[in-house]
């Protein structure tokens, strides 16, 4: 089955907040079988809005909107699908009820604007905003449907999953199966990939996909299969995954599409192992992702964010010495962070860090993007210096990575 | 002037990678007063790009393309441009010479299908790509230019600021000022802002608009004024700058299109304090935050992730009675962690948060979403509990940003 997209707000047109609803949709969609044909940003503009919608219309007959409501723009896109859908905006009460009580939970005053977003056109059925004031519109013309859904990532999620998702599926239903595999690999690069999969690809049955995925020193590999026979493909996708094996090895880090720090986490977990951080030039953001995982409480204990050498010394016990002997970006510098987080934090692993993200702070030996790492598990430790390209948000992203990688290739070394 | 943007790649219309080129793009066009008509987005499929041009080329004469290109993709995207713009796909000698040379610095060994990225349409004229392989491509027929683009973000950034930027004002000039004023707001909701700037509102002059742009908890206004006499604008802008700051006073936090921890650092700069963090829910995000501004280590010092309640102990000193009788999310631990902060990393300002990012842990009492915080400056400590609506992502975001504004309003406090 297939739908198209359409994202309005005048705020992605300048760049000002990156779309992240489109993403989140197609997620939970394709799974279900649901490919998307187009995605269109689109400003709050009539005329943008009805074309974008004539577009979509002339590719798929299932439409998906998000954005335009709210507040400041209720009277943008409710009239423009009005005119499209044909009927008049008209109070809808059980909008109004829901409004009252979404601002009173929340402990606010309902003003003039916010009582607006209960005018909805006559030509939708309302799906009630259960965590929100701007309500969903369901319009259904000719056998084409759209859904017009608030624009709030966290509204645009939660009613996807209790409403929107449920009620397409209940309405279309075409019996083909579409399964998945996703594989996790690291430590090789696209083009190198792509020539050891050369001949795995030419022999893949039809009705079977493999996309790469390459993102910043990980590359996930996707197998699709669709077919109306479940069972064939399922044998099929079992037979493909062990042949990926055979072929990749070792750098297949995880089968399913799983994050990095999941994956850590699951294995610390799995061995009873528990995890420290002391970060120089990540400034936290290795322990924010390891945290970012729920349930990561089980085998993080905490982090120093050592940002000032004197942090360093006090806390994490690195010798005062050894920095101006060989620099705060050195081996021994790491070593000692490494070694000082499991002591003072009190775990079996750690991960430390320290690096020149940039703009400044760079010198001829040791140029913006170098970052030194080290990883321990029980009594062995791993270092190593990686020279990272890119900007400062790059590196830090890049350095937070391979840091993670350096501790799990250490804790699945034999 | 007004321009497309395409963006090409399987991987985001299933949600897989998140699109961030559009935005960046936007972001660094509009203030050179080009405006952005709609943003496509489309699969690696021949027929879908051709469409998608064919839209792009309707509405305006500049199309942006991003994607499509790499090693496992250079087999659709290429020919697809070939088939529109004419020509024959031809070896390109100084794209090979390049690839060779980025391989190589990168100590990559070439192989067959890198050498394939030197492969080009004649109907093109190449821009060579400094910072990676797949060359960037410039189209004209018709007095239209569409410019193809490789989709790694740090590639498209690069190429954009060095090459296609400067080429694209150097062939286009209409002679329109653009002038821009940007407003950071707190501590108001977006249908109680519209309504304290109705009148204003009504009394722009013509040619200047106001756009409200939320993004969790902060609420960015932005006047955008278009003319050719850039006096007039300038001065009215001016004007209206002030009457912002009358109308709404100690809510604009910033003049500017500023983050929060830029906001927080430059404060900090400005005043000679140094700040540290003590994080429990955020687990290491503020830090993280704080330090994603180049020149953050100017005032930040570094950061306790105190995750398990034995690092609360040990290093922050938070005394063991308190958290058992006030349980660890409760106001007595996050003055004792804002204190421990300032203490062990020795700075005049410290952020503590202590709370349930959940989905596990809430209690009837402390439902999950509940997060103490607490700031001290000086000898000054607030502290504060929020309920914040939301997943786990969105609540240590939210998180983040709160307790960051607690403590800019405390040293903004006389």
């Amino acid at each position: 089955m297939k739908y198209s997209i359409i994202v309005i707000g005048d705020e992605l047109l300048i760049g000002q907040v990156t779309d992240t609803n489109s993403g989140w949709i197609a997620r939970h969609m394709t799974p279900r079988g649901w490919d998307v044909d187009t995605i269109q940003v689109v400003p709050d503009d009539p005329d943008q809005i009805t074309r974008a919608i004539d577009r979509a219309f002339a590719q798929t007959d299932v439409v998906l909107m998000t954005g335009g409501l709210g507040p400041t723009k209720d009277d943008i896109t409710k009239p423009t699908l009005c005119r499209y859908f044909g009927g008049e905006l008209v109070l809808d009460e059980t909008v109004e009820a829901n409004v009252r009580q979404v601002m009173e939970r929340r402990h606010l005053k309902l003003n003039e604007y916010t009582r607006l977003q209960a005018m909805v056109p006559s030509s939708c059925r309302v799906i009630q905003n259960e965590v929100g004031t701007a309500p969903l519109m369901w319009f259904e013309r000719d056998d084409k449907v759209l859904v017009s859904m608030p624009g709030v990532p966290f509204e645009l999620k939660a009613m996807m999953e209790r409403a929107v998702i449920p009620q397409l599926l209940a309405r279309y239903n075409d019996g083909e199966d579409i399964e998945f595999r996703t594989f996790v690999v690291t430590g090789i690069i696209e083009s190198a990939l792509a020539m050891q999969l050369d001949e795995f690809e030419r022999q893949m049955p039809h009705g079977i996909h493999l996309a790469y995925l390459p993102e910043g020193g990980i590359i996930r590999l996707r197998l699709t299969g669709t077919s109306t026979d479940r069972d064939q493909i399922n044998a099929d996708m079992d037979r493909l995954s062990r042949q990926l094996h055979d072929i990749l090895g070792g750098h297949i880090i995880a089968d399913g599409d799983k994050r990095l720090p999941e994956i850590l986490g699951d294995c610390l977990r799995e061995k009873g192992l528990t995890l420290s951080t002391a970060e120089s030039c990540t400034g936290g953001n290795i322990a924010h992702e390891i945290t970012s995982i729920a349930g990561s409480s089980d085998y993080f204990k905490g982090a120093v964010v050592s940002y000032a050498n004197e942090v360093k010394t006090s806390i994490l016990g690195v010798s005062e010495q050894d920095i101006m002997d060989h620099g705060v970006v050195s081996e021994p510098v790491v070593r000692q962070m490494v070694e000082g987080a499991c002591r003072v934090l009190g775990t079996d692993c750690a991960i430390a860090t320290s690096g020149i993200a940039g703009p400044g702070g760079g010198t001829p030996a040791k140029p913006v993007g170098t970052v030194w790492m080290a990883a321990k598990c029980g009594d062995r430790v791993v270092a190593q210096v990686k020279q990272l390209p890119g900007d400062r948000d790059r590196v830090i992203t890049r350095a937070t990575l391979e840091a993670q990688l350096l501790l799990l290739s250490l804790i699945n070394q034999k």
